[in-house]
């Protein structure tokens, strides 16, 4: 792992949204199943899953459900409930009301929260399909109150048609029901637009490859998506007070998921970083995804040399991490100063993991710099706002004069009409319009 | 205005997103900006807006500013100053706090509630500027706490590079001092990618012809945008008790913005139907802007009979229409059925003007069916949460091994060792790990 000073390290990053033939085949794809339905998203199966189905086989069974529950270890299903009961607690803690304003002169107000009505949730097929994902996306939309939450997911290839037992066990414990056997491109189609099998919902969500990506963004706007997320992502700002074996863990744990991901380290401290440095390369030989690790550590990896630790923090600002690990003496003291970052993780216990999996947080966090104007994934995400307005009389007759004047600044007559044939009717603003 | 069975009517309408070579234009404009900065601002300017600047030109002056309240009536300062402050007021009843949740054992979860840094306006120039969406997209902005708003309009056209005063006069209301005499797909360019006499925004928010919708979908990733926005929308469910001249005027007041506009009038009255019909045809008669109305009517308005008003209610969420009134007898015993519409207007004195320029909800509203899925502009837009984790000592001794064992069951190793090394260096977690 490189040391170098910050202000000779470029912090971009480009990141890349498919190629033409890719985006050809997904446009292609998504046109079929949408003129189609269910004959193009069996046809599809079939050839990309190596699977043949029939319409009436796409929905995963309850038995099949039942069966998951005995093909893994009891001591899963506990810790994935428990983690469950952790997201579950802490994102009702987002949840808001409906309100009103009442005003004076009998005018109401109001900005009505409500619960989309269909959401889909896409995971991954193969060594993709991450139990702790089908809780992270599930369980915001429940807490928003979404009543139908349905899963898609590819069938194990090669003719089986199975689903991982794990990924099935996730999503009962989640409290979803409705589940079907496809992926891909197809299988967003089949969300946005619905075939004869699967009804369409309001918006889709969950990782997937770069075809379930691009399948994303050419259906958006008929239904809503969520953020497309790139590589995963680690800073970590520490001072000579921090553990270098719990940093270089925490960095590892981040490097271990994809050759794309990036870790890096930020401290002030030279003897830390090369403590530091050291331990990344000890821990790393004993890593069973060492090559993964590796190959990121090598590419993305850095540690920045900072003169201080506020130099650290605009660092950081710039950076805008998905996670962030505040491993430095009385780190509180410096959260108000954290402007981007997606997740912030504060002392030497708060490794990332703990938020991967089982603090209750959601995982699913911006990419890319993107923290700088986006979110981590919560049940805003699953809510839609209508303004209310219930105007009096009185308000009217108050008012009536200065909205048409603002009306007629903007050339929009009809508009003052609709206030002006209310004012005669109550008696004021006699004048008849000019035309 | 036709008449027909809510039965026999398609509610579906589809939009298009853009020619070809518009977009390979707006692709070409947003490289060269990127890559040329102001050069190419200022080239693109004098091509399309025929206006000759120098950089130093760009920026509106704190003296034309001033200059622009000399120029406008002093009843419009009035009016637009009591505007922003309805909207003001509404807006700070959106806001929320950063929130914590102390847990028994140490540990502190919590959601941080930031505004953006910097938030880039667009406003339209010639007919289409409009001093009311000024306000609207940039109180909610500026009530978030967004610290820097900079607005961009392109200059008027013909070697002049002056700007509407109303325009102007509603920008410094609102509290916009950073200005600049761009337009376009360049304009969006240019805040998104910065230059050098224009600093990149994190958001860009505001209505824009094709190039700039198209430019503003370009630049998605590197800054976030609001919504596109398609032609505006009206549905009014009314039964016999309602006003057929309000009723009219209302859907004339919609149909005059634009002959994409639509005008849907849903009713379980067959002579409120004819009345009404009757009444849009005289007040059409005698609108300024009757051509567009008449054709916005012709190809988008209708008359939709159903059997009853529940039915109505049925066709209304189908339509998710952006803007709703509730034209109805008890008008609020109906509002919890509403499922979807952008923004709900109840009763005979809400007419839908109230709310596009004065009452206090924002007037950009989801359109095409969107409101299914999304929400009026409010100070969420503007803001961007991180999670925060300050996991105790205590709560990884207890959770560690349940997080050890989701972690190694999704094959993610490393994760689990950065748990274990805690553990371990608490003399818990003893045995060493198999590799």
């Amino acid at each position: 792992m490189r040391i170098v000073s910050a202000q000779d390290y470029d912090l971009r990053r480009e990141v890349e949204y498919g190629s033409p033939e890719q985006n050809a085949a997904v446009k292609r794809i998504v046109a079929d199943v949408r003129s189609e339905g269910d004959r193009a998203l069996l046809r599809y199966t079939a050839q990309f899953d190596s699977t043949t189905l029939e319409s009436d086989e796409l929905r995963v069974t309850e038995e099949e459900l039942q069966a998951a529950y005995s093909q893994v270890e009891p001591s899963f299903v506990k810790a994935i409930a428990a983690a469950a009961a952790n997201i579950r607690a802490f994102h009702q803690k987002e949840k808001r009301n409906s309100w009103m304003d009442l005003q004076p002169d009998g005018t109401l107000l109001g900005q009505i929260i409500r619960p989309l009505k269909r959401v889909g949730v896409y995971v991954p097929g193969g060594k993709a399909a991450y139990p702790s994902s089908v809780l992270m996306n599930v369980i915001p939309a429940q807490v928003a109150g979404v009543p139908e939450i349905v899963m898609v997911t590819p069938p194990a290839t090669g003719g089986k048609a199975g689903i991982d037992p794990y990924i099935l066990v996730a999503a009962a414990e989640a409290g979803v029901r409705e589940i079907y056997r496809v992926g891909g491109a197809q299988a967003i189609a089949a969300l946005a637009y619905g075939t004869e099998s699967i009804v369409p919902v309001d918006k889709i969500c969950g990782p997937g490859n770069i075809y379930v990506a691009l399948a994303k963004r050419e259906v958006f706007g008929a239904v809503d998506i969520d953020s497309i997320a790139g590589p995963s992502e680690i800073a970590v700002l520490a001072d000579d007070s921090a553990d270098a074996a719990f940093v270089a863990a925490d960095l590892l744990s981040q490097a271990e998921h994809d050759e794309m991901a990036s870790a890096i380290l930020v401290t002030d401290s030279a003897a830390f970083a090369q403590a530091c440095q050291k331990e990344v390369q000890r821990q790393l030989a004993e890593l069973p995804r060492r090559a993964i690790a590796a190959a990121s550590i090598e590419r993305y990896g850095v540690i920045l040399l900072v003169d201080s630790l506020l130099e650290g923090i605009q660092v950081i600002n710039r950076l805008a991490p998905e996670h962030l690990e505040l491993m430095v003496h009385e780190p509180m003291s410096y959260l108000s100063l954290i402007e981007n970052a997606g997740a912030i993780f504060l002392g030497p216990y708060s490794s990332e993991p703990v938020g991967d999996y089982f603090a209750g947080p959601n995982h699913i966090i911006p990419t890319n710099g993107t923290a700088r104007f986006s979110s981590p994934v919560d049940v805003d995400d699953f809510i839609k706002k209508s303004s209310m307005i219930y105007y009096s009389k009185q308000a009217l007759l108050d008012n009536g004069e200065t909205i048409m004047e603002l009306a007629r600044r903007e050339g929009l007559e009809g508009h003052a009409r609709a206030i002006e044939i209310r004012l005669q009717r109550e008696g004021k603003a006699g004048n008849a319009h000019d035309n």
